[in-house]
């Protein structure tokens, strides 16, 4: 029996808490995940991975120190290892992440936004 | 200056060979392509790693030697490492690939339907 494909859409409408990534899909030792977001998150750093952003729905800008980056649907963004930044949504906002296994959300920077990546059911 | 976002329909605007990967962006040594394909391609393995297909727009059926993947529009599917895979689309079918970068199209199959991954430019 071969598994099914899985739907990024359906995947998101699953999704009930902001700012939570989900794991659709591991490629290897990446994962993709899904994540709603809306209002600005924590500036942090990934030292050890590149990070990378693709808007579903809705609109995000990755404030980076020396500019934002602005994405709307299925726009596609690779924030580098060790660029500091902090994604901002005005209005709710589907994304999927692709990134290692491990991969901290809040980076080096910790705290209480820290969570980790959840399963879909 | 920053690095605008991407648009990975943009990109694949600018493809015009069935079967031709062109790499949009990269995550730390793994390749984001976009590829238009339609009919069938030939069957193959990818030994050493796991091959991620996501839908843009149309329908691919990812065959296996089990059964068929059918995949529609933001349908995600991971082909695991070893396992024999044709992809086959009756419409033209704009898909993202995610895989390790030096990832050969025909895997260990080999044969006059190898082509190296191109930039968009």
């Amino acid at each position: 029996m071969t598994d099914p494909a899985r739907n990024l859409i359906e995947a998101l409408s699953q999704v009930h808490d902001l700012w939570s990534a989900h794991r659709v899909v591991s490629v290897n030792d990446y994962d993709v995940k899904v994540v709603k977001v809306q209002g600005e998150f924590v500036w942090h750093t990934h030292p050890e991975t590149d990070e990378l952003f693709l808007v579903m729905s809705g609109r995000l800008t990755i404030q980076l120190r020396d500019g934002d980056v602005e994405l709307g649907p299925n726009d596609v963004y690779v924030v580098p290892r060790g660029v500091e930044h902090c994604p901002r949504a005005d209005e709710e906002t589907h994304v999927v992440l692709v990134e290692p296994r491990g991969t901290v959300n809040t980076g080096d920077a910790g705290g209480d936004r820290t969570v980790e990546v959840r399963e879909l059911a």
